[in-house]
C-alpha cells in the first residue's frame, strides 16, 4: 500500500509511520514540524526526547529497510506543493494528522483560535482538493474527536441517528456540540468532508477518536531510537499522558473540577491498530463513513486513580490527587454512553489493559525524571475558557 | 438604538441602514467594498445602478438627517481597526452581513472556496472577539441561510429537534447539511456562534434566511438616489432577481434541471422588517436564537412562472422559460416544510404578495433594459459542481 502521513512527525503520526513502514509499505510523509514549536514556545518538551527530524528518517529507513520520504512544509499554506507531491507518490490512503491538536491552545487567545482554525480547516480543504485533482479514488482517513459530540443527555450513536419532527422521523448526522475552538475545527472538517465525499465522491474514513495515551508501539520497543513525541504541558499534554509525568516528578495529579467528567480513551497501540484497519477496509467511493475509536470511557477521578496506584505500586512512592478549579467550561456531571460497531465488527480488539500501558509509560518515563522536574512549571492550566 | 452593520455596502446591509437611518437610530458601518468588486470581476453589475460610496453616504445622511458613520476595511483581516471601531462606538445591536453571499462563487475554484471560507468564518470569530472584548452584552445578529439545513427527508424544525438513540430522548441542534463551501461556511459560523454564546456569554440571533428577492423597501421608494444594488449575474444574482433582469432583456428564463427544487424566500422588505423585529425584540444574554426567516416557500417552477407572467402582463411580450442542466448538484425531488415560529410570534406579517414586488422590481429595471443587455455573457452558470 502507498501510504501518505500528513503531519507524519507528530505523535501519531510517527508511530503510524514506523507501523507501516516495518510492514514494507511505502511511507511518505509531509510535516511542517509546527508540533514541536509549539510545544517548545508552551515550555514543554517531549517527556522521551525524540530525534530531531533529519535523524529520526535515517533511523527509520536503517531499522526497516523502508522506502520512506517526507518534506517539509506548511499543507495549509502550500497547496501546489502539496499538489506535487501528491502527483509523485500517488497515493492509496492519506491520512490527515496535519492539525493543531490542542483546545487549550486554540482558547488562549483570537490569534491563536484563528490560527488553529486555519492551519486545520484550510489544510484539510486542501487534502480534498488534491485528492480530487490527483487521487480521486484514494481513500482518506481523517481524525477526528469525540470531543466533536460533546456531552448531550442521551448516548452517543456511530454514524446517524433517528430525529423526529412530527410524525416524520429521518436518519440524519447526530448533532455536533463541540466545547473548544479547536474541537469546533473538527467539527468544521466532518461537514467538510461529509459534502466533499457527496459531491465529488472521495471516499472517506472520519475517526471520533478518544483520548490516547501511552508512548510505546511493537516498533518502537523494539526501535527505542525511534521515539514518538510524549507531551505533558498544559497546551499537548493529554489527560492519562500528563497525570504519568505528574506522577513521576512528584507532581500532584492534577484532576479538573470535580473530575466527574467522562472521557473516552484508547492507548496508542490500539490508535495504530485501527488506523491500520480502516487503511486494510476502505469505505466504497463516495462514502463517508464515520467511526468511533476508542477502548473503554472512564471518569477523570478513575483516570487518576489508575495512575497513582500504579506510580505507588512501581516506586512505593505516595502519589497526591489534587483538584483544581476548572480552566474548561463544560459539563462535569453528565452521562456518557457512546456507540462503537464499526471497529470492533473490523476485528479491532484491545492490545493491553490500561495498567500495563501506563507502567510502561512510566518505566520509560523515569530516566528523565530529573530533568522533567525543570520542566514542571509548564503543567499547570494557564488557558482559561471564560476569560 | 446604536446600530452597527457590518456589510453595510451589500444589498441587505444598505437597505437595512436606511431603515435605521429612516427612524433616527444611529448607525455605523463597515464594508470593504468586496461585493462590488467580487460581481465585477465576474462580469456582472447592479442591475439598477448604484452610487459610489461616498456619494451614497453623503446622500444618506442628507435624506435622512443621519448620524451615519462607516469605514472601508476587511473585518476578517483587520482585526485591531474592527476593535477600535466597536470601542468607539459601543453598539448596541451588530449586525454581520459581511459575508461572500455565493454558492458558485465558493465553488468555482480551490482558492475562491477558501477565501469564502477564511472571509466568512474568520471575519465571524473576530466579530465574537471583539463583542466579548468590547460590547459582552451587545446583541449579534447574523444571517445564515435556510440552505444550512440542506433538504432531509423531514420537516426542518426551528431550533432544536427530538433525537432518539435507544430508548433516550434529547432536544438538539437539528443536523445541518449544506451543499456549498459557502452554505458550509454558515453552517460553521452558526456552530461557532453557539459555542461563544455558551462559553462568553454572547446573546445571538442566528437567522436561517431563505432567498432574498426585490429592490425596494419602504424608504428607498422614497429616496431613489440610494437605491441598493440588484445583482443579476451567475454567482451573485439569486433566483427571482435574475429570473426578472432574464425577463426584461427578453432572454429565456434559466431554470436549473427539473426546477421541481423547492426553496424558502421573502422580499427584501420583509427581511428588512424581520432584522429590525428581532434588533428590538433580543434574546437574554447567553442566550443563542435560532430563527428560521422566509415569507413561503415554493418550487423553482412556480417562481419562474410567476416572473413570466408579471413580464406578460407588464410588457405584453412572450416570456421563454428553458430548463438548462443543473450546475449544482443537489436533490431535485424532495418534500420541503420548514416551520417558522418566532418572527410570527413577534409580529412578522408578509409586507406584500411576490408578484407585486416582482411588478416593482421590472418597472425599477426596465430604464435599464439596452445596457442590461450588453451583461447577457455574466448569466448563464459558469459554475459546475462536479468539476
Amino acid at each position: 500500500m502507498r501510504v501518505m502521513i500528513l503531519g507524519i512527525d507528530g505523535y501519531i503520526g510517527w508511530s503510524l509511520a514506523c507501523a507501516f513502514a516495518s510492514k514494507g509499505d511505502v511511507v511518505w510523509g509531509v510535516d511542517s514540524l509546527l508540533r514541536r514549536t509549539l510545544v517548545e514556545n508552551n515550555g514543554g518538551c517531549s517527556a522521551i526526547p525524540i530525534q530531531p527530524i533529519e535523524d529520526r528518517w535515517k533511523l527509520l529507513r536503517t531499522a526497516f529497510h523502508a522506502e520512506a520520504n517526507y518534506e517539509i512544509f506548511d499543507i495549509s499554506k502550500e497547496y501546489e506543493r502539496l499538489l506535487y507531491f501528491f502527483k509523485e507518490f500517488k497515493p492509496d490512503v492519506i491520512y490527515n494528522l496535519a492539525q493543531i491538536p490542542s483546545a487549550p491552545y486554540s482558547m488562549a487567545s483570537r490569534e491563536k483560535c484563528i490560527y488553529t482554525m486555519e492551519n486545520n480547516v484550510i489544510g484539510n480543504l486542501n487534502v480534498l482538493y488534491a485528492m480530487k485533482e490527483v487521487c480521486p479514488d484514494a481513500h482518506l482517513i481523517k481524525i477526528g474527536t469525540m470531543g466533536e459530540y460533546g456531552t448531550p443527555d442521551i448516548p452517543i450513536p456511530e454514524g446517524k441517528c433517528k430525529v423526529t419532527v412530527g410524525s416524520t422521523v429521518a436518519f440524519l448526522p447526530f448533532p455536533r456540540s463541540a466545547g473548544s475552538w479547536y474541537h469546533q475545527t473538527k467539527v468544521h472538517d466532518t461537514h467538510n468532508i461529509r459534502m466533499a465525499c457527496d459531491i465529488w465522491g472521495i471516499r472517506c474514513t472520519d475517526i471520533m477518536q478518544g483520548i490516547v495515551y501511552g508512548v510505546k508501539t511493537a516498533e518502537l520497543l523494539h526501535h527505542p531510537e525511534l521515539n514518538t513525541r510524549l507531551d505533558f504541558d498544559d497546551q499537548f499534554g493529554t489527560i492519562i499522558n500528563r497525570f504519568v509525568v505528574q506522577a513521576i516528578i512528584g507532581h500532584p495529579l492534577t484532576v479538573y473540577g470535580s473530575g466527574q467528567q467522562i472521557r473516552s480513551i484508547l492507548p496508542l497501540q490500539d490508535s495504530i491498530n485501527c488506523l491500520q484497519l480502516l487503511a486494510a477496509n476502505p469505505p466504497e467511493k463516495g462514502v463517508y463513513r464515520e467511526v468511533n475509536q476508542f477502548y473503554k470511557y472512564a471518569q477523570l477521578n478513575h483516570l487518576a486513580n489508575v495512575v497513582a496506584l500504579a506510580a505507588e505500586e512501581l516506586f512505593g512512592e505516595n502519589v497526591v490527587i489534587k483538584h483544581i478549579m476548572n480552566p474548561r467550561k463544560e459539563s462535569e456531571s453528565h452521562i456518557y454512553k457512546p456507540a462503537m460497531e464499526v471497529l470492533p465488527r473490523l476485528g479491532y480488539i484491545n492490545s493491553e489493559p490500561i495498567g500495563k500501558t501506563i507502567r510502561c509509560m512510566m518505566i520509560n518515563c523515569f530516566d528523565y525524571k530529573d530533568s522533567l522536574k525543570l520542566k514542571v512549571s509548564c503543567i499547570d492550566p494557564n488557558v482559561f475558557w471564560a476569560e
